[in-house]
This record gives C-alpha cells, structure tokens and sequence, in this order.
C-alpha cells in the first residue's frame, strides 16, 4: 500500500476533477486530468470521441493494466455532470470545503467515486496477477448513445471482457453503505394514438370522437397489473404523463387524441413484449403505438459479487447495505450485458441539486470500500 | 295590395342590401338602406348602437308600425354577415343575376329574408289593426352579446312586447319550405381540470398522477344518459373535445390535466342543472369544473304561430314543413324568453360558403309566404 502519494488523497483526487467543468457531454480538460492520475499507476488509457450529431460527438477513457493472468475487474462510471443551475453558495467549477464537506458539482454524481477509486487504485498490492480497467464515459447524463456503449465495442475489439463490473453511481441514500443495487429497472414510453374524423359538434353523427377510443383504451391500461414485484424488484408500474389534442375551437370534434406513458418495469417483461402487449390493448380501440426503450432492465442475482461489496461496505461502515433494484436506469443496464455488476457510491442526498457536496469522511471511507473490493476481486 | 311600387320587388330589395358591404359587425350603410325601405311604409324607425370592446360596439334597428289596437308580429334577424372568402366567381357584394339565381354575400343568411319581409309588408293590407315591428341586429354572427339581447331591452323600454316572433334565418334544406325550426338545443362548454402532484416516473409514490382521475371522470361522463330525446329533440349529446397536459418531459408525471367538453342539449335541461351535473362527477375524483353556457335551448310547442307559418308555406310551395329543433344556436334563444318564436327562412345550402346564391324564385315565394303569415298573425 502506497497511501502517501499525495494523488493517493480521495479528496486531492475528487478536487482535482471538480476543477475541471465538464457540464455533460464533458470534454478534454477533465478525461486528461484522469488520464494523468491513471499513468503513473501503469495504465494503458486510451482516449477517444465517438458518435456524430445529434447524440455526439462524446469523448470516452478506457484505461486498463494487467498484471498478469487472472480476474479481469472493470470501474464504471462518468466524468460528465449536470448543469450547476443558479444560486450556489460557492462557484460549482471550484472545489470548496467547508466544515465536514466538500462541495462542488459531481461531488457525489461522481467524481467523488472515480477520485475514491483512483486513490484505492493506489492502495492496490502490486503482485495480484489479474486485470483492472476504467470504463469511463463523457455522456451518462445525456443521451448516452455514444457513451459506454462505445466504450463496450472499443473492449470488444481489444479482447478485453471483464469479469465483474462495479459502477460508481451514488446509490446510498441515508449513510454511506446503507444501499447498494444490484439492478435497474427496466424503462419504455410509448406514444398512443387514435385517428378518428373531425366534425362538428352539433352534428357528431358526421364526426368519429376519437377521445373516447383513447379513454377506453387509457382505462384498459390502466387496469393492467403488469406483475406483482420480485424478490429483488418492485411491481412493474406504468404511468400515464401526457394527453394531446391541442384542439382550439370549442365547437368541434377533434380528429386525433394523443397519450404518451412510461412504463418502468422489472426482470418478468422487456420492452418488445411491453410494447406487443399495449399495442394489442390499443388496437382494440384502433390505437396505434409508437414506442421508445430507454432501456432494458437488469438482475445481478445476488452472490459473488454483491456479496465482496456487501462484506466491504460492512468491514468499513458497519452497515449491512440493502440491496436495492429501484430509481432510474444508469450506464449499469449495457454493461450487464458483458458481466455480473452492481452499483455502489456516495451519498446522493445532493445529486443534481444546488449546493452538491460529498462528506470528507466519506471519501476516504468509499476509497477503503473500493479498494476491499478490487483486492479480494482480483485474489479471486 | 299595392305590389307595383319599385320597393315592393324581394329581389330588388335583396340586391340593394347585400350591395351595402356588411361584414359582422353590420354598421351604418346597410342599416340607412334598411331604414329607407321602412319609412315609406310607415315605420318608426329607431337605430342605435350599443355596447363596448371587446363584444361591442354593435348596430341595431328597431322599427315598429301600429295600425290599431291588435296582435303584435315580429319579424326577427340580422344585417350583418360572415366574411366572403376568397374565391368568388363574382364581387360578393355586389349583387349579380346568373341564370336563376342571386349571388352576393347575404343572399340566403340573411339578407334575402329581410327583402322579403319588406316586400310582404307592401303586400299587406292597410286596414288590419296591430303592431308589426323589424327586430334587426348588425351582430348576430359575432358574439352576439349587445345585438339582440339590446334590441329587447329596448323593446322592454318602450313596452313593446311582442304575440310571437318569426325569424328569418334560412332552414329550409332542399327546397324551400320543407324545414322550419320551433326551438333549438343549448349549448354549453365545461373545462374539467384534475391538479394532482409533479413527480419522478421513478418514484410515482412521491407524486399524485392528475391523469388517471381526470381518465374516470371522463368515463362517468361518457357513461352519462342525458336523456333518450324528446317528441321534439334529438336526445342531447355530450363530446369530449379536447385533451391537455402539456407535459414534455418523458419522465415526469405531471401536475394537472385539463379536458373540455361540449354539450348540445334538449330543453329536458339547463346550463345550470348540466354543470352541477358535471361538476359532481369531477367532484368524485376531486376535479373541479369550469363552464360558459353559449345558449340555453327553448322550444315553441306546435301550436297557433307554427300552424300559422306551416299552412302558408303549404299553401305557397305545397310543401308539408318538417319541425325541426336541430343546428346550432340562434338568435331565437333569446327572443324565445318574449313570446312563441318560429324560424323559417331559405334554403341555407351555401350559406357562409363561396358564391352564397338565393333563388330568384324563391325570394318571391317567401316574401309570399311572410305575407301570409303576419297578414293572419295580425287578423288573430
């Protein structure tokens, strides 16, 4: 263990990367700023921009070292941030401590876990034979078409596949340690729509109405029970967010009704057999569907790998982490598709809101977490 | 009977009035011509103008002749018309023969009625004791909110009430004669509005969905039996004519949801007794409504003055005139509240379209047929 390297500091570490503003799609400043951390630790770091407009271009950092045959262990996570938004205490770009907190934006959402894993990078014994990478993506906050997607194909075509996965998203929610994921729910929205005829409404025997087909049809899912919950997941929901006619005049009868949802759903459904199903519902109705996957769900069933987290978390906080399947979908549901992975950082009590900011305690303590975890990842 | 004077002519009278341009709302010029035609005939003549922005200011004339103690008749309509258009074959105001019919903005709605009531009152015998009185607004296409309405105030301030009251919009459909209105339904319009609370489509525990309420809402609406019809009403008919959220974000649940309805009503009804109605079921999934009542309905029973304007238009046209209560709203809701009121007019098949045409023919048959009618309305 080498902790008196002073980029070995969580908090050095996290400082230097909240220097650098990198308001999603992040760019240049911050990857180097990384890439210069990772060097000296032995890291082969490959730099490179993918995707074209609209979704990108995005710059991404794959970094890898092995030290021989074993274990491959791959750090997931993002150097983009959310935009600051007004009313700071502090300037967001500039790192602040202030009493027991470091503020700034990505403190916890992530650069605080990527700073964390860096520093236990450091901490990590030479002679543990096995491989370490850094999937690391400039568009976790954006569309993230171009962002570990391409990260993926760019390891695929260097033969590198991990064995286990472990994302840095803040998934604690209370305390450092109480909540970890090991799966994201899967999400879809569709757009519903009925044609039907305009008219006008002193003669609706002339028209077709086709806001009452809609409601039949909202109503008709509405009533669906998509499941009951898992042993990990919560039931399956679908809300309805948005109805359009946009119909100005008062005496007539509109010729088409719009509804969008959202279904956030578990591991029992896909989005192909989420859309099959509503659109059966809607034609029923003479509806039509138009549908976006956002994304597909994920299960790491609990064991190996949660159980290493779990047994680190309770080593260095105490806490027995819960393991948790809900919130939105993270850059975890692609990189499930290579391994076994679970999410777990920071507090994100402060994610994406004004003042973000990351315990100074907590830093070292993810740091010790991560470096437990990639350890006994790598002894196997 | 004194038909040889050159004003007693319907067409001549007709061409002179759609010659005075008078797009609603109707001022001056087709008001003075008017006028003109009615002081030879012994009218007192009252013009005045009434009301303010927005819905005003709007020209009226109100005439009235009394030849003796007797039965009041009034004949009912309005100066104004609705914008030409582009397109036509001819200048739309200025009045133009082409084979057997009469072109010119106004020809059917309602100008042409006008020149044939003044053509019947040349026709009418000197002798006959009672009041006839012209109840003409230049504002019957717009909002009609100081055109009418003001007419009968004045009316009432110069305590002229009237036995019964023929308006002389077109209804007649195929030919002239074959239809003629006795009542009208209401119309009313209601903003059903759900406020629930914005949310994550992640986390629909924290938020409270508008859209499924305002979903049942509108079910129990759809559900609603307003009534079966009446021997003189179709049954009256609720539609659903706009949908709104607003919400462009995929995963938000949103904050409130809107929908508008309209509904055409039979006189089994009121405005009012329909928004309570409404307003109770929104108040069951805790909506609130919003409402403009456009026309509360009003019926003339067949009897005396439907009788009287039937037996004419038989006699004229050999035609049996069906009673007809359908179509939007009129004028005739409001003078309904005076005295029994009938509407019959001419054919009103381009009415408010391009190239609006009158039969020549036709003109002189219901200037035959108003001559008839306020001959015996006046003889009791």
């Amino acid at each position: 263990m080498s902790m008196t390297s002073p980029n070995a500091d969580a908090v050095a570490l996290t400082r230097r990367l909240i220097a650098c503003p990198s308001i999603t799609p992040a760019t240049g400043e911050v990857f180097a700023a990384l890439e210069e951390m990772l060097a000296p630790l032995g890291f082969t770091v490959d730099r490179f921009v993918a995707g074209e407009a609209p979704d990108g271009p995005v710059e991404n950092l794959l970094a890898w070292r092995t030290t021989g045959p074993g274990p491959h262990f791959a750090f997931a996570g993002h150097l983009d941030v959310v935009p600051p938004g007004q009313g700071w205490t502090s300037d967001p770009f500039v790192p602040e401590v202030r009493g027991d907190l470091l503020y700034g934006r990505g403190a916890v959402d992530m650069k605080g876990a990527i700073g964390a894993f860096v520093a236990a990078l450091h901490a990590l014994p030479d002679e543990l034979p096995g491989t370490v990478s850094l999937i690391i993506t400039g568009d976790e906050e954006g569309p993230a078409v171009h962002g570990t997607l391409a990260l993926m194909e760019r390891m695929a075509a260097r033969e590198l596949r991990p064995d286990m996965c472990l994302v840095g998203e803040p998934t604690s929610t209370a305390r450092l340690g109480d909540v970890m994921k090991i799966g994201r729910r899967g999400s879809v929205n569709m757009w519903i729509r009925v044609a039907g005829a305009q008219g006008h409404v002193a003669y609706p025997h002339l028209a077709d109405n086709p806001i009452p087909r809609l409601i039949r049809i909202l109503t008709a899912i509405e009533a669906e029970v998509l499941d009951e919950g898992t042993d990990w997941f919560q039931p399956s929901n679908i809300e309805i967010t948005d109805l359009e006619v946009g119909n100005p005049a008062h005496n007539v009868i509109p010729g088409a009704a719009t509804a969008r949802i959202s279904i956030r759903f578990n591991d029992r459904h896909s989005g192909a057999s989420l859309i099959e199903r509503i659109t059966a519902i809607a034609a029923a109705e003479g509806g039509t569907v138009e549908a976006k996957i956002s994304g597909e769900p994920f299960l790491t069933q609990p064991g190996a790998l949660s159980g290493l987290v779990s047994e680190a978390i309770r080593e260095v906080t105490g806490l027995e982490a819960a393991l948790s399947t809900s919130g939105g979908t993270s850059d975890a549901r692609f990189l499930s598709r290579l391994c076994p992975v679970v999410e777990f950082g920071l507090n994100n009590g402060t994610m994406h809101k004004l003042d973000e900011a990351v315990g100074i305690a907590d830093l070292g303590d993810l740091a010790r977490i991560y470096a437990l975890i990639v350890r006994r990842a790598l002894a196997g």
